[in-house]
């Protein structure tokens, strides 16, 4: 039985790929439009093209070093032969999730701001159908790869009692994962630190300086601003998302065997995952709106395809883990609908912070007319202050997942209901991606259409749907800080229980209680908590120092070239995508080191209780830290754009350029640091299930 | 032994108050000045005054209220009758601190101001005697207060056996912290909102729009922001470390039972607090200087003094707890040097990252010139950096004073040493708190001779002396943040012998293993994590409003009140008191509330585990925010002042405008929610151990 239903993993693997595919070709049928559009959505992905080019050669070496360092640990008997190539393949489908989003994004700007031309549902279309492309690729690589290791493994231990087997198979698609994070955090700081750059470059000098407006063609800031959009916002949250789905499966499936749930257990979330791609895709068919539906509507019709996955994903799980889990089933089907509902609610309280229309960001679009000053501390208090639902819900999510599916009576099978969790809160990801990635589609629309002078109301269009893609953005964020809360500490448990059987291997007597007063794991909480805020010192100086670069550049452009803002000679590009693109490279080393060495570091001092005690602690700071970032940078960016909208002053008011510099903090917060905190928390617990046995044999207290 | 040397506490006390009383009327005798400066210094007097008189009263309720919950506890058996009159003495006492140090500050601005026009030394004397007065006070009221009650629970508890007695005497004086505590935080955040909604508010019309200097007399908060230097800074500094100090002591002796120490245990840090006392004194007369000494000449006096101090300290520790602790004394001792070391080099850590003289805030200075988003983010930046070297210094001294002084193998006593470290941390604070209380006085004294149209040479000098104190207040934070830090862990470890305690005493079968992966624990580590950040947002927010206030009453003035930018008309400054005055007293409350509603809630739900990770999440997140919020702060606010030097386009630049803004952010970030954090963590330790045996009894989970 659950040998049959484990084939829908690698189904509905071929399933998303194929239908992938299938709407990409319908996507690229569409005309890019114009000459000048082709021309500039050339430049794009162009520079998109080599960015990425560049960044791969990048992470190639990260990725050879730490593949030869782990040969090292295999011949030292510390690790098994798989699981360096484990590592591998994650780290290259995470990267290949990323680049063909990306790909199929810098492919769809221009085509979106054509179809805009005729009306907005024909923009939404497109940009919707690329969007679902990289929803439906980041899945089915997914549970490919999962599909791909858990079947070999399963034949490589067959001869193995049962007990054994399953550890096994479970801890090596566990360090898996160490390759989806690394690779998602080189692609979220890296692009984040590009497109934030760019971004707030250009804005420095065109917008507050020169007084010409976003998007502007004299800007010479503006192309790499558009690639930006695309490494960044699409590029990176493809590889995050990929790293947060295959994460949050593979620490539910490492939990099983302690929670003596057998394969059935190990199963399980696989299973689940597909048919939430089932769902997902019959989602997609419910995203469909009359030629001239108003903005609501449109909302609405995004919404039903949401809504109606996640209904078909409830409906289904229970029958199926009632097969899996047996008498179990209940407690566990309860954690999926605490992790749906919760993510859905983590996601209307970020837009109740972020968005225009209520008071939190009307707030402060007000104060912005006492000074920037006050738009900045008000900004953060906004920010600060979205912790406090966001957190509550995460902790009633588990709550209720570790007392329904277990509680203290059956403690492991309670952490797994809390992984469980999180696996259903990812479960709709085929589709909830698709709308969230199409808002960064969307924007890049809007900057061609802007580049090329088409008439107003394409902008208008595109405006329109950038601004709903921020409100699905908000949920998608929700979903993505939720599920690496709730993820983060599933791997906690999952390490201890690897170095359970470590030490039971080994013959080592260890103490795991992890108590809070114990020194090591005490220290070990301090150095997790401080380890976000230096992080995002790195991650935010980067941004501030490549956007100066480009303050720098742009300005000389402007003053060097002859005819530049009367429009007659054209910017050099180029440079502007060089610098960002060498700056992104240059910076993006040390904070990835940096969440590398610090397991590793504190487990060979602290050992596994300091690393237990890291762990804890970087993902309480790392998860504050992320929803502050996330909302004080979404409320500010709104914030302005209310006052564009003719609120408070309107454009060029005082007000507005106060809200400007908000936005220009919260850029970073919001796009480069922010993001990335979810997955250096995974990350470093990912490296430390890679070291555990290392660290367990060699510490010093 | 141990009873003859427990006199030194009182002794000590009784000693430093004299000996406050002695320098106070010495600085009453030297005159106040012209009779422009007395003037001023009697407005800036009443208003203090009458801002104090009213925090008091609100103040009152909320000290009558608790007291009325707490002997309704006393009458359902869940608490001694002497715990509710322990928690009035420690309020009163903290409260009458942060008093006298406030009036001895009004008292001592315009004498400084006029002792500076005769040389730079002159007003040194005059500054650095009036903070004296407020260093001896806090340590002489607070070791008044604990000697107090040892004595008097010592005579109740005379005929129970040892360890009950014991017991008994420790758990009731800890209790008497929530009363310190409570005020500390009231004052802290009253203040700090007072003090930055005025000095925002000044800076935000006065600077940037009127382009008038700070403490112009033509502004009409100037009084306000004089004020507000004495109600926050100083009443609001005093009453905090006067928590601190006693926090540290009675948190330490709370571990000396279960550490197996005895009464000897429970005395050796009031001991050691009243050896700190006699070495603050001889100290103090360490400093003096030549009469026309240069700014480094006067720092190294200041230097002199504390480094005097901590010898005497040093040598005199080790013969006493030799005398108190037997053969324990070396590694308690060790544990005291951990904490005078690593004291101090936070202190050089802060200044690192803080002085214009290092690259940070070079850079950050540099930043300006590309606008005001760039200074923003590299300001959150050094703040977030600068949390690394602070938390592995604690993390260090953690780790020394606890293997130093037990180690796992007599776990108890190490908890103990980790007490100790803090309490050896604090041990020179009269003295320390002498050079970090005579900053607001100078600062005070230069707004007064601006006022007061003083020559140039005395606005220079006390400038001079500002920076100086500006130099020593790095390094009194870092004693605080450092201290803060350990008494937050020693308190959670009194927490738990405390349940153990009366878990015992009522036949309750309780699981303290406090494993990180109780869900119970976890979920208050996340809750507590939160904490900080929803208290941040709450006092940033009301800085903000407030803030706005004053920005809106500032322009009315200036547009309705004829003659004022012309200097013929006076402003209404009383208005601007007022309306800051009614501001803090109306947002103060609901910060303070959520500090004591949060333990308890959280323990009525998740039982004490709950609170236990309440209190590690509070301590983790609350300590890092404190020092990114204490040194962005410091930064932004010294690169200002480095670029008002002549630096990087200097006055009136676009880069200064920049950093005025920087500037405007950091206000609250320094002097209001970060110093407030420190007190935070420690009130909530402090409600858990108050309502220990309530929660106890009745819980959800």
């Amino acid at each position: 039985m659950e040998l049959t239903l484990m084939l829908l993993a690698p189904v509905g693997s071929i399933l998303a790929l194929v239908f992938a595919g299938y709407l990409a070709s319908s996507v690229r049928k569409t005309s890019e439009g114009t000459p000048n559009m082709v021309e500039i959505a050339e430049a794009v992905r162009i520079g998109a093209r080599a960015y990425l080019k560049r960044q791969y050669s990048g992470v190639a070496i990260f990725f050879a070093v730490v593949f030869v360092i782990m040969l090292v640990l295999v011949y030292l008997g510390y690790m098994v032969i798989y699981v360096p190539f484990a590592f591998i393949t994650g780290g290259v489908f995470s990267g290949l999730a990323g680049f063909i989003g990306m790909t199929m994004a810098t492919f769809s700007g221009a085509r979106t701001a054509n179809a805009a031309k005729g009306s907005l549902n024909g923009g939404l279309r497109v940009a919707f159908s690329a969007g679902a492309v990289m929803g439906l690729v980041v899945v089915g690589l997914g549970l490919l790869d999962l599909s791909f290791w858990y079947y070999f493994l399963n034949w490589v231990y067959r001869a193995e009692p049962d007990f054994v087997r399953i550890s096994a198979v479970t801890s090596t698609m566990l360090n898996f994962g160490m390759g989806a994070s690394s690779m998602a955090l080189f692609a979220r700081v890296g692009g984040g630190i590009f497109t934030k750059a760019a971004d707030v470059g250009a804005d420095l000098v065109g917008k507050v300086e020169a007084g010409i407006p976003e998007d502007d063609p004299r800007n010479p800031a503006v192309i790499a601003d558009n690639v930006g959009d695309n490494v960044g916002d699409v590029a990176g949250m493809g590889a995050d998302l990929y790293e947060s789905y295959v994460g949050s499966i593979v620490a539910t499936a490492a939990l099983a065997p302690t929670a003596g749930l057998g394969i059935q257990g190990v199963g399980a979330p696989m299973i689940m995952a597909a048919i939430g791609v089932f769902a997902s895709i019959i989602g997609t068919f419910f995203v469909r709106a009359e030629e001239k539906a108003s903005q609501a509507v449109l909302l609405a019709a995004l919404r039903k395809g949401v809504w109606a996955a996640s209904a078909i994903i409830a409906i289904a799980t229970y029958p199926l883990l009632l097969t899996l889990l047996g008498s179990r089933a209940l407690g566990v089907f309860i954690a999926v609908l605490a992790g749906l509902i919760g993510g859905n609610m983590i996601g209307s309280a970020t837009e109740w912070f972020t968005s225009d229309e209520y008071s939190w960001t009307k707030n402060l679009a007000k104060a912005a007319g006492t000074g920037a000053g006050p738009v900045i501390i008000r900004g953060m208090a906004v920010g600060f202050m979205s912790c406090a639902p966001i957190a509550v819900i995460v902790c009633a999510i588990i709550l209720i997942a570790f007392y329904a599916s277990g509680g203290m009576t059956d403690y492991n099978l309670g952490l797994y209901g809390v992984g469980f969790a999180a696996v259903g809160m990812l479960s709709t990801l085929g589709i909830t991606l698709a709308t969230d990635a199409y808002g960064p589609i969307a924007d890049n629309a809007g900057g061609i259409a802007e580049m090329t002078h088409q008439p107003p109301e394409v902008r208008e269009r595109t405006d329109a749907l950038d601004s709903l893609g921020n409100t699905t953005a908000a949920t998608g964020k929700g979903f993505a800080i939720g599920s690496a809360a709730l993820t983060a500490i599933t791997l906690i448990a999952a390490y201890r229980d690897q170095i359970a059987g470590l030490a039971a291997q080994r013959g080592v007597a260890i103490d795991l209680s992890l108590s809070l007063l114990d020194p090591r794991v005490l220290v070990g909480i301090i150095i997790g908590a401080v380890l976000p805020f230096v992080f995002s010192a790195y991650t935010m100086q980067a941004v501030a120092a490549s956007a100066q670069m480009i303050v720098v550049e742009v300005r000389r452009q402007f003053r060097e070239i002859k005819g530049l803002m009367e429009g007659t000679a054209k910017p050099d590009y180029a440079r502007c995508v060089d610098i960002c693109t060498a700056q992104a490279q240059k910076e993006m080393v040390a904070p990835t080191l940096i969440a590398v060495a610090a397991p590793v570091v504190t487990g060979l001092i602290l050992g596994v209780q300091g690393v237990s005690g890291l762990l804890m602690g970087a993902t309480a700071t790392g998860f504050m830290l992320a929803i502050m970032m996330s909302n004080a940078g979404g409320s500010w960016d709104n914030a302005k754009k209310y006052i564009e909208a003719g609120n408070e002053g309107g454009k060029g008011s005082e007000a507005h350029k106060a809200a400007v510099i908000g936005d220009t903090v919260g850029d970073p917060f919001k796009d480069t640091s922010g993001p990335s905190l979810n997955i250096l928390i995974k990350l470093i617990s990912m490296v430390s299930v890679v070291f555990a046995s290392f660290v367990l044999m060699n510490h010093l207290l």
